[in-house]
């Protein structure tokens, strides 16, 4: 930050996030947006609905800031109390905006709903504010200067806070005057650990420009690398920095911006012209489900099978009760009649299937819990793969269903290389 | 909180936390415990790696405390600055202790590491303070006692922290002279939204006990209703409020603690000895993941069908092409016939089978975004509905997959009442 940096603090609230029982991921969503234009938050303070304290932490805040953003408190309910404290902070009455009024009545009435007293209370804002719109729900965010601070109230919702941070960046601008936006670009990667990526790019004696900030956020079942810039002046530098991570990172990239695994095998199926079809035990419909989460899926996926009883994976799928009894419903043979059932079953031009142990009961000796098998392929060719990933049972299904689809989407672009994650979690007897 | 309650406070800390790199979840883990221990949180501050504004900070929160407990800043690196922002508030300077010098050799030792001045840096902690045992990490936690308020400071690794909280309470109730240990009851709903929730107890006009605090979460898709009593004296109004909510909400509550649709579905399967089959359209596979995520659910689930186009709707749960032809894949006959098919195809003794317009695109003036069909039944009686409920497309498929769930939860309970979702969401053309 240039040494004029405006002071920006957060004050959170709400007593479900005090209490614990909602993790604040919100005030992660602003500062990173802010991030993103090249702004700092200096503080962040939380505190449960309690007017009193509210009252006088925002007047603290607005005293020492030039930005102080409020997130929380703007629903229906006696709980919520930002437009109150707000007023009481700027010393002004609780008035009815018309515009909010109109806002409310008519997002009940695309819900075939009357606006009660509850909805109606969140258009009675401090006299004098400035409405912030609300494209998805029912509440406005609404801005004030006191003290010469513009105070943001937004709301809690993690959708509708999101759909209303580029208006205050506008309304920001327009209060602290210009300043220099930078920017962000992100690659999402699968099969890749944060400190194994922090090793390689070590590894490689890379010359990294001073101005590229090099950020991870590590999730399941994907990692985000993102490269900062806060001037964009600096842009060259960025997609330098980029290609020098294509290039060590390559075939683990899975693409830009937020793009998911299912949204980029969608991609590569959509290019072909095919479909995929699912086949499933252990991960018992995730894979299904992250593909259909994406819009337009039905173009690319037709069909998926559940099958979670040996019974089903033979009349269902049509896997040989021989090849059960012989090696089990968790080996390598029936994931290829998986695939080759589901494929037959469902005239899609390619197929996945997983069968393993998600747990915490069911393993053995021979296979512990965490062991699982993979096959993926067409008509001409069945690919297969063992692993043993002893992972917390959700997260075991999240991160073998993200495997399979790494799978589709590396034999679509005709990847012949091995994935890190094969390396570190094969089953000693696999292949 | 009663009048003599201990005010506690965290301070978090990390530019990670700041930038939103990392959202911290440490801070609800801290409360939530402390929480169930009948104490609560008065405030929280978060704020990254910056010596002078940590300082001044936790001079104020330690004078302003009964307890403040640091988490983050523990660790081998110079952004580490918790030891010595703790010595400078408390006027002492940094000395190493034998004690955590141990524990860092040992921890070394036992992954075949020499410890580096890196390691050793955690060894020099504030002069008097007490040392809080790490059972995992290689730095240990410490306290000292500044202004009368005990400050403790935990590690920000979540698992190094979870390890450590039973040996902070105990610190603390050593600081504080015992306190009351409170009680925290939860019932989970679904099909009801808070401000409904709110406006039905208000209508009841319940003699509310004051001791008992009524808390609501929110969440997709369940909302979670809290009753916290803060002393264990007050168990038995907790328990009138209870059933109090019981007789007002009834059929809409599935069960208490952190009990899931599914879990309780599978649970009222068992039962039975009974099984349940999916058939799914618009919830892409859903509905499984949703059961198939409880440890366990292969007694009561064995198949689901993900039947995405009209032709696999058609050929894997033999849905006739005439139907499809005259009513559209979204309408009453057909997922009559998905359940049919996936009772015949799966041999279950109940099914559930959804279909609808997940959008944004899709929708029709007949049938907009948002139209579902659900039926759900056994080979004897399938019962069917038709709801509008038009909101983002992975909301959509989440509430949509636990009204299914929910369905078959109120067939195996024999309930007739009618949820209030039903009333509030029902397609107008519906049935």
């Amino acid at each position: 930050m240039s040494g004029n940096a405006p002071i920006i603090q957060l004050l959170l609230t709400g007593n479900e996030i005090m209490s614990g029982d909602t993790v604040d991921s919100n005030s992660a969503m602003i500062a990173q947006w802010l991030g993103e234009q090249g702004l700092g938050v200096a503080r962040k303070v939380t505190l449960g609905d309690d007017p009193a304290a509210l009252q006088a932490e925002l007047e603290q805040l607005a005293r020492g800031s030039d930005v102080v953003i409020v997130n929380g408190g703007l629903g229906p309910t006696v709980d919520d109390l930002t437009a109150e404290i707000l007023a009481a902070v700027a010393g002004v009455g609780l008035t009815e905006h018309a515009s909010a009024r109109t806002h409310v009545e008519s997002w009940c009435a695309r819900r075939g709903i009357i606006a009660n007293d509850a909805n109606l209370k969140q258009a009675l804002l401090p006299a004098g504010c400035e409405i912030v719109p609300n494209p998805i729900g029912s509440a406005v965010g609404f801005q004030l200067t006191v003290h010469g601070c513009l105070v943001v109230c937004t709301p809690g919702v993690p959708g509708e806070l999101r759909a209303m941070l580029p208006q205050v960046l506008a309304n920001m601008e327009q209060h602290l005057g210009s300043f220099t936006p930078g920017d962000v670009l992100r690659l999402q990667t699968f099969g890749l650990g944060e400190s194994t990526a922090q090793q390689i790019i070590a590894d490689a004696g890379l010359d990294w420009p001073p101005e590229v900030e090099l950020g991870f956020r590590a999730g399941a079942p994907q990692m985000e690398i993102k490269l900062t810039v806060r001037d964009r002046a600096h842009l060259a530098a960025q997609g330098w920095c980029r290609d020098a991570l294509l290039t060590l990172f390559g075939d683990h990239i899975i693409g830009d911006g937020g793009t998911t695994l299912a949204q980029r095998v969608l991609a590569l199926l959509a290019e072909q012209g095919a479909t995929l079809a699912t086949a499933e035990s252990c991960t018992g419909g995730l894979i299904a489900s992250m593909l259909t989460q994406v819009p337009g899926s039905s173009a690319g996926f037709h069909a998926g099978f559940v099958t979670y009883s040996n019974a089903m994976k033979a009349s269902v799928l049509g896997v040989s009760e021989d090849t059960l009894a012989a090696h089990g419903a968790v080996s390598e043979p029936v994931v290829v009649e998986m695939v080759r059932g589901a494929l037959a079953r469902s005239a899609s031009d390619y197929a996945v299937a997983v069968s393993g142990i998600a747990g915490p009961d069911g393993g053995t000796e021979d296979k512990p819990v965490g062991t699982v098998w993979l096959a993926w392929g067409d008509a001409q060719q069945v690919h297969t793969r063992g692993l043993c990933w002893p992972v917390e049972r959700t997260l075991f299904q999240t991160m073998i269903a993200a495997a399979g689809l790494d799978m589709v989407r590396r034999m679509l672009l005709g990847l012949d290389t091995e994935p890190r994650y094969f390396k570190q979690r094969s089953q000693k007897h696999a292949r």
